[in-house]
């Protein structure tokens, strides 16, 4: 297919591109951006959006495999989430829940919520993001040890290339070297363990999965876990918290025996299970939440991004049980929250789409159809002399690039292979995101066989154009 | 005027107040709460609003003298923020600024931020609250001063009872003592003085205050940040941050000499100064930010809130030339950012509300009109048995309830006079909050001065209610 649409972009009449660019780097600091690096080249300006595909101010067509950030789960345009948004902005736009008030909107979504998580969350903690939702986690769990009257339970335990926000504490949790570079980062009292990336840990080559099976190594890779918790004293251990599924970190899917290891491990010590959902949440793995398909039974969840396809913005915590039951009968007031902690117009643009999820049977369409689809063309690509590994789960996947894929030889970190792979896919109508040699996608939900086969075309022919390049430059 | 109102809720056909209470205590976890004592009573459920008012589902009408939370700058049923929401999500609901690409709303916004901000703020960080806002700032400057290769510059200096958000870092910034005590808080390398309180430093009979006139009492409280400076050493300190009137500390106005000294004092040992402008932000205090109102330079600003009138999640960080030009320079890459910064819609929505500020020229009507009007009639308080002290600063104010006024003597905090008062404020439709025993208001800046009588009469009602009832308990 023609990367180039003849549809013009209708949203900026009377700017060009030139323009936009010119304004763009002289006020809009960009999230994760060398700006001066991006000032000179000038940013792509995106313009409109329909079903799953993006056009940018120069007319192009692209195919957005990254659901915008992992958020736009029901595509673009779609009209009820917008009725949704303009009825409830006429009606009331905003009110606070501080006041011993609340709004109709927010209620009904904490019900809906309730309804289609597992059974133990029966409660809902709004924000308006996955990083204020995943640093609402420290507060909570520490509030939760310390009611219960063990306050020396403060460490919480993440993984190295795990990704739970930008806030101070959210970047904490997480394990990105790079960030926790910047800013005096972690703070006290949070860790991290390993994280149980086949791959990176040799394939079943070398290092720490030489000659094991991917289970064996799943139980090995959890067992860092029981290794750190018996380091610090399980008495001094609040909470564990993990994606189900790598996200940031490079769609990163761990051996089926991994999460029940966890499950068992937090267990045994009794320490509070946290399933960061803002990227596996809403049907993105294939069920409503991605520890149901990793088998875990977390005390708490994180989400965000699904939950309102994107259109605006809303995150939260689902708090289980256990927690739930400590902090409202013996907790007192929690000091905590946010303005917008259940914002009216944010709740029920989250109502409409979770309505559509359900109308459209997406998270069974993710589960039974499309995604095991895109998991049997992804491992096609294991054919491809660049591919090392493919992995699938629900509607995200990755494709390791390697130098020899016999050998599981990763390319030099230095040629930034992946982003040499991601120039071409950008310049060829497809949004493919890359993490490190990593290439990964995580479509909208929405999306087709066809429109698969339409991906999965794109894909092919950049990765034989990432070859060829590669060739060309002789890192090869 | 009566409170009770005979327009009936139109969102709510189907379910009455007890369900829609007994649902949100089964499931909706709110900010600052006490959910048990707040499931016990039943929260109040509010359906629709109106320019200055507010509905609940039993029909009463509420004047909303909190601008929802101090947010709703336009009040409510703008139809041209409704609009532009809805437009920009038919075109494009949502796309990241992550992958060298922008969107249109997002640098429009950001250009029109760097119109109305004072002139060395050329440069905008997008986040989806005050309080990542404000985390923002924490890694920021820190980064900035790593840059210039003094890494050792690491504390940012706060106020007690100071308030910015309530992430782990947001929170720590402030010195709300009731948080500090919940979750680990604060984290390191942030450090507080005291408050510029003229009333709670002892209203000029006593304590910090005995002898002194207000402005004299202006510089000494600034003076404690250059004793704080010189405790920690100035090469360890990054930054001060503060609100231009502190909002949820209780609407506490500093003497007009206060900041300039802060001013003098950043300036002599090259700290930065970051004027937290999420409440007074966007025409709250006469100008379109505290900051011009105050007469500082800051290198820093924090906004949210009143950007989009709280129709819509947004807030961010305006960034001054001494900083940007750092971090553009020779930063590199800024490993920081949110999925929604730059949130197209969002940003479409905050356009529309700036353009409908500048319309309406509502900051000129709140700084030549209303704000000196609300201003004379908040000083005829003090005529009141209660009232030991009024503040105002445009469309902010507060009134400080004493038990004796001669000796500007408090009541037992345990007694919780102002939620006695509030509860009287409620029950005949005002919204007026509670900080202790001050009570406060930030009305939407589009209030008329008859909107402000009646405002006025309905607080005098409720403070003679309050005195009714406080003589009743034998409390006075």
């Amino acid at each position: 297919m023609n990367a180039i649409s003849t549809v013009a972009s209708q949203a900026t009449p009377s700017r060009n591109t030139q323009d936009w660019q010119a304004a763009d780097s002289r006020h809009f600091l960009h999230p994760f951006t060398d700006f001066q690096g991006l000032a000179r080249k000038g940013a792509r300006i995106i313009t409109r959006a329909e079903n799953i595909y993006l056009w940018d101010s120069e007319g192009h067509k692209i195919l957005d495999a990254m659901s915008g950030l992992w958020c736009v789960n029901v595509g673009y345009g779609q009209q009820s989430l917008i009725d949704a948004a303009a009825a409830q902005m006429k009606e009331l736009p905003f009110y606070n829940a501080f006041f011993q008030t609340a709004t109709t909107p927010a209620i009904e979504l904490a019900e809906v919520l309730a309804e289609i998580s597992p059974p133990q969350f029966q409660h809902v903690f709004f924000t308006s993001s996955g990083s204020e939702g995943n640093d609402t986690i420290v507060r909570m769990v520490r509030r939760y040890w310390d009611v219960l009257g063990q306050p020396e339970r403060q460490v919480i335990i993440g993984r190295k290339n795990g990704y739970h926000g930008s806030t101070m504490a959210g970047a904490s949790l997480g394990g990105m070297s790079g960030m926790h570079a910047q800013g005096g980062l972690p703070i006290p009292n949070i860790t991290h363990i390993d994280q149980p990336h086949w791959f990176e840990h040799g394939a079943g080559l070398r290092g720490e999965t030489a000659g094991l099976t991917p289970e064996a190594f799943g139980l090995k890779a959890a067992g860092w876990l029981e290794a750190k918790i018996l380091e610090l004293g399980a008495d001094k251990v609040a909470a564990f918290i993990g994606e189900p599924v790598q996200g940031a970190g490079g769609v990163i899917v761990p051996p089926a025996s991994y999460w029940p290891e966890i499950q068992r491990i937090c267990d045994k010590y009794g320490i509070l299970l946290v399933s960061d959902e803002v990227i596996c949440g809403f049907g993105r793995t294939g069920q409503w939440f991605g520890c149901e398909t990793m088998g875990t039974k977390p005390d708490l969840m994180t989400f965000a991004k699904g939950v309102s396809s994107g259109y605006i913005p809303l995150g939260g915590v689902m708090v289980g049980d256990r927690v739930a039951r400590v902090l409202i009968e013996q907790g007192g007031e929690f000091n905590h929250g946010f303005t917008y902690s259940g914002h009216p117009t944010a709740c029920a643009v989250a109502l409409a789409n979770i309505r559509l999820l359900r109308e459209l049977d997406v998270v069974r369409h993710v589960r039974e159809d499309v995604g095991p689809y895109l998991a049997q063309r992804f491992a096609e690509l294991n054919d491809h002399p660049l591919v090392g590994e493919t992995q699938s789960c629900g509607m995200m996947a990755s494709v390791q690039l390697v130098k020899d894929k016999t050998t599981a030889t990763p390319f030099d970190e230095a040629l930034e292979v992946g982003m040499v792979c991601r120039g071409h896919c950008f310049g060829n109508g497809l949004i493919m995101r890359a993490v490190g040699d990593r290439m990964i996608v995580a479509p909208p939900l929405v999306m087709t066989r066809a429109q698969v086969d339409e991906m999965m075309g794109l894909i092919r022919r950049c990765l034989d154009l990432t070859l060829e390049d590669l060739r060309k430059r002789g890192w090869l």
